[in-house]
């Protein structure tokens, strides 16, 4: 809950559209969230010196019939501060968000990505399989 | 909960891996989405001839601090029937599952398909955008 003045907000800018978020909207989000339990973890990278959120990224955990009552993980947000780049902070996010899949019982992970970060994410041991088809409503 | 009865195991059979699943697993399972309200919902269309359910698709409701804490819908396990095939069903299950989306407060639903189904998802409305990266456990 401390997140929010360690500059989460402000590194997930660096990512998309994120206007500024009121304290109660994001109590409210992360009691959502975190209701969820192993089922939607976010994790994150603070700078010790600094005392700022330098990476983080999310995954959620998304329940099926198909494959024999399958759990699928569904890896979201990954941003690494453009300031901190080059230290594998990125990798490391990954291979937690992974593992945490993986030990929830996931027989596997998927996330979308643009063409530019699909080398990234195959040094991480993904594969390109589908494509992404979106809708915006506003 | 009666859905089992009516060929919906059978029917995502058609999709993907999906063994015979028991009754305990399957009310197991049921019961874990259905706790999920409107943030997780199936949606199934029953032939009223045969009593069997001919199609089927899924949205789950993600909850993210970009977009001012904005709400993403994921369409999941499309599939319709190979007997059914040609009577727009596919469309209306699209169709319902990004209203439903739409009504709970997502900015875009998103989904994942093969270059194959891509003319059938832009005939509703959706557009490429990323691709699709997986890691397999198994």
């Amino acid at each position: 809950m401390s997140d929010k003045s360690k500059g989460f907000i402000q590194l997930l800018q660096q990512l998309t559209v994120c206007d500024s978020v009121s304290d109660k909207e994001f109590a409210d989000r992360f009691g959502e969230i975190s209701s969820l339990g192993d089922d939607h973890v976010i994790c994150v990278i603070e700078d010790d010196r600094s005392g700022k959120i330098i990476a983080t990224g999310s995954v959620f955990i998304e329940k099926k019939f198909i494959r024999n009552c399958g759990k699928v993980g569904h890896i979201e947000d990954i941003v690494v501060d453009a300031d901190a780049r080059g230290m594998q902070l990125g990798k490391k996010i990954i291979s937690f968000l992974t593992d945490h899949a993986r030990s929830v019982g996931c027989y596997k992970v998927i996330l979308d990505c643009s063409n530019e970060n699909r080398a990234f994410y195959e040094k991480c041991g993904f594969k390109q399989k589908e494509i992404q088809m979106v809708k915006y409503f506003t």
